[in-house]
């Protein structure tokens, strides 16, 4: 079964966590929006399968997933739903809870930096909030990356199984977002991640590996991976960096 | 079993959604924050917990359930552990998953209405981020509430099983949550949310039959439901509505 994924096709946003765990796991599916427009691509077709008035489950916003018939949005929902069919749960009830709470986490901190460029409204563009963009960026910088980055620390530490995952020893989509969100950090704030992931190294190390692994890598390197720009959550604006 | 539940002792804040399901399944629990000291009760006992050595799946934050040897930290997650020991996620797995979805949504709309009173720092105090906290809530206001709330209306609309649940016919955390969403908006944002409700007729009607069902009525008269204050989520001030 090729699984559907459907995203905005010109960022790596909220997707990649998906497509990450879809690539890491080597299955097959289709970026359905990254598509030409008679395959069904296009920003405007995935704008309007998000308001069919034929699908009663309909998602707020993008990502969704199409699997048959079951239809899931919502990053960590979507991960939920893949995590054991892609063997990227852990094992048993108590590590996919552990693993989908790691990813909720996850998307704290997510909508944390996006909201470092889009503090008062996300309707407006960056340049006509800058002002409180850089009183919540110093802070996000200062206080939040160092918070949420200590803790993930503290749990690879911690982990009985060793530091390399987050959850038992095994891969699990956790570590892929965990990856993803210390490329994010490093591209948006390279100086101020610097200084964070330099207190924290197995997470250093747990990027690494992750970017290692051959599905990963491979992935990294294909025109599949759109780069990091500014119309995603991770933007570089070098102002609001220090 | 009893769950024990661990939450801030003295706001509704994200610990509620998880309360409005234990009670209205009429479930045995401990809040446990809101005891005495000398049964572990106390925001000091609280955050000791959080940053227990010993614990390696310790919270980021609260609230986190423990329910037995299991512990479950952040709100959706420990909905998404309690739903189907409660009665409270529908039927199956795809009904779980759209249960689950929900929630996660309204996670969004809570974590924006908070951001209106906090849009540039959580460390800081309301009233020096008070400025952009006018720009924040306008928007959330006349953009945010109105897109969030008719989306839950046209999934209420749209729900093959009749507009009085949003999962299929029955009871779900989901129904709860929005129920308490519906009271938080209608707390900070009297003006805005009355707008906003008058076009959602499906929302205001699950809102008044969960604050009639026997547990959450009982609920909602006695010393066990907080009050809504300016330390919660929902906060009224004033000049943030309009």
């Amino acid at each position: 079964m090729t699984y559907q994924l459907h995203y905005w096709p010109t960022i790596q946003g909220r997707g990649e966590f998906v497509r990450l765990a879809l690539e890491a796991a080597g299955a097959e599916y289709v970026d359905v929006a990254r598509e030409p427009p008679g395959k069904g691509g296009g920003e405007s077709a995935l704008a309007q399968r998000l308001s069919d008035p034929g699908n009663p489950r309909a998602s707020f916003a993008p990502p969704f997933l199409v699997d048959g018939d079951i239809v899931v949005g919502q990053t960590a929902a979507i991960l939920l739903y893949l995590g054991p069919r892609l063997g990227l749960a852990g094992i048993g009830e108590r590590d996919g809870l552990w693993a989908h709470q790691l990813q909720l986490t996850i998307a704290d901190v997510v909508a944390e930096a996006h909201d470092t460029h889009h503090p008062i409204s996300v309707g407006d563009y960056y340049e006509d909030q800058r002002e409180a963009a850089q009183a919540r960026a110093k802070c996000f910088r200062e206080e939040r990356i160092p918070k949420y980055l200590d803790w993930f620390e503290r749990v690879l530490q911690r982990n009985p199984a060793g530091d390399v995952h987050l959850v038992g020893d095994s891969l699990t989509y956790a570590d892929l977002s965990l990856f993803q969100l210390v490329a994010g950090l490093r591209y948006a704030f390279p100086k101020a991640a610097a200084r964070a992931l330099a207190t924290t190294p197995a997470i250093v190390k747990l990027h690494a590996n992750i970017g290692r692994r051959q599905r990963v890598h491979d992935y990294l390197q294909s025109p599949r991976r759109i780069p990091f720009n500014e119309e995603g959550i991770f933007r570089h604006y070098p102002e609001l960096d220090g």
